[in-house]
């Protein structure tokens, strides 16, 4: 029988990610999907190329009703929206992945100042895991509250993190991200109107982003300690998909580009769904565009300057495919049940 | 135990689909592949994304290794190389999915015509079977050599199918027809150099395109003798994949939207890869990409003149999906067997 | 001294549109230019390009005020506020092009039945000239109401004159036109959302585009009394500006291709800003963007059937250069003063 | 009388674009241009935009006959080719103005380290000035030799000069930087194939690409010594204009924005084409586009960090529009002469 899945807040784009994943794995079964704005509406009226899920209603958000539907719950639904739910799910003893930011920092004091807003559940931020298998996945497997990552710290720490564990990483990193304009989700604004993003490059968020202090912790965790600084610059790119991260980082020795690339591939031996490409080649978005794959490619100066970029489709790796690595691994499935698609190309 | 297919002519795109579909495909192997230019090379230098097959080294072309390394062979050679292979490969006993223009027309004096050489083998006309599952299942049941629709009519003819086949259409149809770039494949050239193609659209082949006899062939087919004259113009749309077909047709009598619409779920109802959008909607390629869905919207306006817009993505349905679904049916499995995959949307 | 134009609407993107294109303009000042939302921001906040706009500010509009601050109005509000912005500047004896379709109709009821209210000044009507200086240039000159045509049919009408005014047409005309998301101005929707747009093209507003009506009084206009029925489908292409119409129309009688080039390079052969290709070439939207040009490409059968392809910048031949060639008539200046630069290709 | 200009290599897209601005260049009649390829052929055969060239024919080189055709040429050959076509023309005396990067360098031994050929003309490096008005203005006013600066050193240099001149940039600047694909040129490759480009963004050239030297060159005459490191990434972005150069920089002491942003107005007060934004705005590459604007965006974290972010249009201020800047200069012109033209937005 195959485990009944909820997904809360089921209209946006990673909603409708999730259930695009899920319609074709073998051991789930979507029983059961909310929105707000859009309760009584078909799926198939906002989403045509969900076929399988054509006349689902999406249904409003009742924590009562959702347990008597389904079994585990994924929540897609914007930050300070999602604590609500999540509490009222686990509540019930519900287990849950929830893609939002809401319980991500294991600080409530760092989560109010970036987020804007107090934590109304800072007790379950002791119980949730960050949500990146390649770096949690032993954690992940007892999970009752998965935190999904942001898709910029995806792409990030995946760059990053072999050099980090091994304590290389000296003063700040700089990490220069392009991403496609569904990280923006579905709802509208002048940034996202076509004819302002098409043909068109910029950065935003210069100094404010709210992924900054994600990547700072959770490097930190990963630098046993007190992480780099992180200098972080998103950008729009005129596509509708992938996150590449340019990561610039200055190391306590040199390296050479073998030693490099020895340590990342050894670092990501056990990782499926992380690639280390072969020297020379640098990852473009779209050989990972509709994936769970993680293209990285690396460079050494040899005196101590390394660059690693990364590409991640922001709403599979960075955000439901993720969700869903991390369901196969609370459930003790195989990590890449439902999650083998390989990259749309070309 | 899988079945072991071999792809000849590996290294393009279509190629390179067939592969990306048959990777997650159960009941299939890819044992071989073939290249010219690039014998010797890895898929994985060519094609980061098919990761299974990083390591497989592309062949050069031999029948008679072919058929020592797999059992059933999808051509994807360009028009004109292809006959040669696939005479070989049936000399040999091996069935046959082509991909290319030079198994789909019963007269080889109607290709030499359009394709501007004389057909080597006009022997295997009689044997191959219009690769189009919604109207030649039956047939394709027991093909040993399959010609694998062209894009194009692809699109126009499923669009036109229910109409044709109740003898609706009275003198001209005119098919405009918009297709993404990666519909000419990876050869490079400048109407395919991204500057050009990039933010702008164009008409091209007009009044000279090669699909327009293959559609007025099936087209006669459908209308079980003369069918309608085609007016066929295609334009190149700054998108990677995807076909959008608007088709204008004239009626013998006029028709309600209602009838309209009935004839058309009636006739697709058997058909899990085509589907008529409700009334108001028509279609959008984005909705298909990546997928072998074919996306159907009409309209009437009650006085004998029809609208109906079809959806496909190019490569997909309007190519290695398609031929994929076609070996489904040789091999009598179910015909969606390793295509339920959703269109990649946004 | 150059003469004085008011904006009235210039937050949208045709009202932005006038300003670019007059800011080089020799014998044009813009003095004043109005916006509702936007009233008291300055142009440099909506529109950093306009840089010698930057410190205008947005006024609200005034009719009394108006007269004062400029001579001329040029109006680029919706359509519905247009008429009410129109005839208090007429009333005041300034002369005004607008651009909306409140005065592109000769009868109300049309406007009525096709724009869902009824028009509040049905006098203005008559002395409104339609603002298509290729058609009617020596009308233009002494007018002091112009009515801006809409994009789309200035592409089909510059495409189809020739032959309309010969009389040529028989029947039907099937105009495909494919048109850039500027097209639906800066009023965010969730079909001008970047990830719903991008790598995607869909037909829209089939069988009731409130272009058909125009293209068909003007057609008819054109043809001395009953014009063409037009069967009208736009497209939505990722693309920001352009406009391709692709036209199919059948003769009274066979042409060749040369006297089809003939007809067409004659008609048109005093019109500086439409440019005949030469044969079997056709138009890419992209050779004229930015530009006031319209290109066309031909097609005869030889047996009665025609097809004409025309490309425009919807944003300026389409809407705001046309605007200002119109200008340029009423004032007696050169058709093509301020209105020189090429098409931004690539 | 117009001064007579002719150019060398004038088939491709700098080329191209010299002749789409100079076509409404008051001061200039192009009177010659060269191609290699494709001499015999008509300008309006490649180039359909460029109307007033349209019959045009490209002549092959040839210096004595370049001098009875024109006054002064510019040169858009590609590097290697163009030093010799330089040396014919300085021979017989012509003004010259680059494009390629032949005469960059002070150092031989750096171009041919570089750009891996010797370099046949070093007695013309001290006579070349670097094309970069906003620091060589003077020097320029009476150069017979321009050597116009590269995309990405433009960009990046316009970024940091302000800095660099004030000797504050401490150790490396990091310049990652996104480039539309014109960038690349006219030639075809796969790199540049839409399906490749489209919808995808990756990193090249890293650690290796040959601006790196020239932006390191000028940096460091700026800085009027030793300049910083440069670590440069650029990268493809699917759009086919524009680059932006987002450049993080290290100061030797604090500075406040307010600081930061007086240091920058103050230094570009004088530059019609560099415009500082207000504080917080960052610049995209549209609202150039088309132009030959820069834009600046500054950002300060008060502690040292400084990140500046700068927008050009590759193809005019990063190519053909700063090269007429230069010939503007060179000729006694009003610097901005012919390049009034705003961006193109959107």
């Amino acid at each position: 029988m195959r485990l009944k899945v909820g997904i809360v807040g089921a209209s946006g784009y990673t909603g409708a990610e999730l259930m695009r994943i899920l319609a074709l794995h073998p051991e789930v079964e979507v029983t059961w999907a909310t929105a707000q704005t859009y309760a009584g509406k078909t799926v198939g009226e906002l989403y045509p190329h969900l076929r399988p899920f054509a006349q689902m209603v999406y249904q409003p958000f009742d924590p009562d009703r959702a347990v008597s539907e389904a079994d585990v719950f994924m929540v897609a639904l914007p930050h300070g929206e999602s604590m609500e739910a999540v509490a009222a799910l686990r509540e019930r003893g519900a287990r849950v992945v929830d893609l939002s930011a809401d319980f991500r920092f294991s600080d409530p004091a760092v989560y109010e100042r970036w987020y804007g807003r107090p934590h109304r559940h800072p007790e379950l931020l002791r119980e949730a895991v960050y949500g990146l298998p390649e770096i949690f996945g032993a954690k992940l497997r007892d999970a009752s509250l998965v935190a999904g990552p942001g898709c910029y710290p995806t792409a990030a720490i995946l760059a990053l993190a072999p050099l980090l564990s091994e304590g290389l990483c000296r003063g700040e990193v700089v990490v220069d991200a392009k991403s496609g304009v569904s990280g923006a989700g579905r709802s509208l604004s002048l940034e996202t109107h076509f004819p302002q993003a098409d043909g068109s490059v910029k950065p935003y968020g210069v100094g404010a982003h709210r992924h900054t202090p994600e990547m700072e912790e959770m490097m930190g965790h990963l630098a046993g300690g007190a992480g780099p600084k992180v200098v972080f610059v998103p950008h729009l790119i005129p596509m509708s998909r992938g996150i590449l991260a340019t990561c610039y980082a200055w190391l306590e020795r040199p390296m050479s580009q073998d030693e490099l690339e020895d340590l990342y591939r050894d670092f990501y031996r056990r990782c499926p769904f992380v690639v280390v490409l072969p020297r020379g080649s640098f990852p473009q978005t779209k050989d990972v565009c509709g994936s769970n794959f993680c293209h990285l490619g690396l460079y050494s100066d040899g005196k101590g300057r390394v660059i690693c970029a990364s590409a991640i489709d922001n709403l599979v790796k960075g955000a439901s495919g993720q969700a869903i690595q991390c369901l196969n691994l609370m459930m003790g499935w195989e990590e890449t049940v439902g999650l083998e698609v390989l990259g749309l190309f070309p």
